[in-house]
């Protein structure tokens, strides 16, 4: 590349500026747009955000031109929920849901997050990296430029490093860039069922010293639901990884109201993730703490639920909403960030402004890097995607296809449509 | 192209053959796949399916060979309910929506299909054939090959014409197959709201005469609906269609039960679209009068709603059920067969395997073209699809990202991803 780009044509420049926090109420509205606009990257870093006569006059000869076509340009989503790195699908159990079995009559058989451990597990490293480049492209062709990465299907010290080392491989070979979660606390695995303690002895005394000092993780997440882990469980495992130094995060209030929100505003956790059966209490915990939401339509969508978390209750109550799509090949098999938005537009009621704030800035924010992503203002690493339509709303509007027609990655182009 | 194609190297070649009839019951299950398989395609048509072994003795030197790298290889979807020829988009609307206005409250105050018309009449005819040409992309990206086009935002005679030629140009112009529907009774227009039975006139005695005249359609639709067409004006309407030898469609209670089921089968309309609202009753009906039901929850999601279709109860009633996007700007903006395969599985628990039956050959039948697409089997027309998968149920599986690795219509490559 050269050291200097020069993004010009821009129907719409969605550049998401602001204060220096999350957005929260009415602010989720503001994108602040720049119409006609463009903008000037060098080494990649955005330069200068402007209109398209002041970025015309900022275009020299060693400035490469990319002439957008009168495309919409935003930062590239940033998903702060993801399970990428597993082996095999589970179009298996999906098949049989269609024949009418439920999430849970499946895992109760030894299916669900089991049957992905088992085949992880199975797996080799470069097994792993192998599969979770194929889901980095999808990402990639779906404008999605960062993503928080979870392990959680290995549930053995050996096999949850290995992913996490998986992970870090992918952030290094492939150009997206991937948040490292740990998430030992994900199910407890079969062998573990008769003597559940020392499985969650394992994950404190064992998995997080490892994985502090390796450095591997920088953020530990836990299952807190009744049936899996309790909120009892879900304290101390998070109370240790706190000690060692990791963020927190919380899947809470998923299939019950089992006080994982609660929990989530009691521990300063960063965000509380799902949130289906939270109630107005649990929201205003969540503001008092200041925890960030994070919301997830598209699982309760592939599980053929109707309950959708309370968007509308959360953004009136001044949380700073993030959206992510789950990506797992359990209960929520899609990679594609407009789809979420889709979801939020048709389900929860969210405007397409208000989402793609949930899944840029305020997701940025939530993985502790509002001060580098999640907005295209001066400073910030040029993590932009061009889509193939003139106007934000397209991007919630037409479901079910890919919109991105050039992507980039800290100023460099890492996907075009040909 | 080389006049002879051999497709190797496939996991699945999903070939759907089977009887010279749409399938019914459990046949919707049966898919008739080649694992490891392969075909030969000569001068645009399936020459031979068979075994890996029995393609490769086939192959000689003037025969171009297509590795699959074991993916999957499917007929192109049949879209059979399409509006992909209209001005302008609605976004605004879908904004409005999100923000708690109902369709029927933006349809009272102008929005609706008749924004649709406004825009649409005052387009060109190379306008819209240009907006044309970029739904025909996204449709052969999703991997449908064959649709079925309605006009129905123009309204008047001479713009029902302009869209119905935009059909037949884009039918020559792209590598997507058109099966042009007349629609004119979508909505009564805004200038014949006080004298709707004049609308009534202008479509029988002024529309449907220069339309078959000129050969323009196959088939004539109505919006059956107490608040668009009543049953009444709808029987007036496709009784003179018959007379114009064009086959039957109707838009059937989506709405509300309003009788379009029972008037499809009263008329034999072959087919009977949306059924939201259809009671046991009006299956019964559909399926003593032969008339196959095209379901479209692309709409029902999109429009927030969570009443689908009673897919299950019509195909255990024995309907030769048909699944179609439904694409249009206002209720169901998707292009996308596999997001439908999605919706179908998820919300209305058909098995990926039924989808796809419903999706093809099934839909093939409902256009009458089932002696020559919906399937891959010796004779029929070579349009395929290779897939970027292993497995025919990751296409409803993974959903929100487009699945096709090369689309082949007539034999001949349309789309490859780079």
């Amino acid at each position: 590349m050269s050291e200097s780009l020069a993004v010009i044509n821009c129907s719409q420049l969605v550049t998401l500026s602001g204060p220096a926090r999350p957005r929260v109420g009415p602010e989720l509205r503001q994108l602040a747009v720049v119409e006609d606009g463009g903008m000037v990257v060098r080494d990649g870093h955005i330069a200068e955000v402007g209109s398209q006569s002041e970025i015309e006059r900022l275009i020299d000869k060693d400035c490469e031109v990319v002439d957008a076509g009168g495309r919409v340009v935003l930062p590239g989503f940033v998903d702060a929920h993801a399970h990428p790195v597993f082996a095999g699908t589970r179009a298996n159990e999906f098949e049989e849901r269609s024949q009418g079995a439920t999430y849970q009559e499946i895992a109760v058989r030894g299916g669900g997050i089991q049957a992905t451990v088992n085949l992880t597990r199975a797996a080799t490293l470069d097994e792993l990296v192998a599969s979770g480049k194929r889901h980095a492209e999808w990402f990639i062709r779906s404008g999605t430029t960062t993503i928080e990465a979870k392990s959680g299907y290995g549930l053995t010290v050996e096999d949850e490093l290995k992913i996490l080392r998986a992970i870090k491989r992918l952030d290094e070979e492939t150009p997206l860039r991937y948040v490292p979660t740990f998430l030992g606390a994900h199910s407890i695995p079969a062998e573990y069922k008769s003597r559940r303690e020392e499985y969650v002895s394992l994950i404190i005394d064992e998995m997080l010293p490892r994985i502090a000092s390796e450095k591997l993780a920088e953020y530990c997440d836990v299952f807190c639901e009744a049936s899996v882990f309790t909120t009892e469980e879900s304290r101390r495992i998070l109370s240790a990884a706190r000690g060692h130094g990791l963020g927190l995060r919380i899947h809470a209030d998923q299939l019950s109201l089992s006080g994982g929100a609660k929990l989530a505003a009691e521990l300063s956790s960063v965000t509380a993730d799902h949130l289906e059966h939270t109630d107005t209490a649990g929201i205003a915990a969540l503001k008092s703490a200041g925890v960030q939401p994070v919301l997830l339509p598209g699982s309760v969508y592939a599980l053929g639920s109707s309950r959708y978390p309370p968007a509308r209750e959360m953004i009136d109550a001044g949380l700073a909403v993030v959206l992510a799509t789950d990506f797992n090949p359990g209960s929520s098999p899609t990679p594609a960030m407009p789809m979420i938005l889709s979801l939020a537009s048709t389900q929860m009621k969210m405007t397409p402004a208000e989402s793609i704030t949930a899944a840029t800035i305020n997701a940025a924010y939530s993985l502790n890097r509002g001060d580098k992503i999640g907005s295209l203002e001066r400073g910030k690493i040029a993590d932009f995607v061009i889509h193939d339509c003139d106007d934000y709303r397209d991007l919630a509007y037409f479901f079910g296809i890919e919109h991105p027609w050039q992507v980039y990655a800290g100023g460099r182009r890492v996907f075009a449509r040909s």
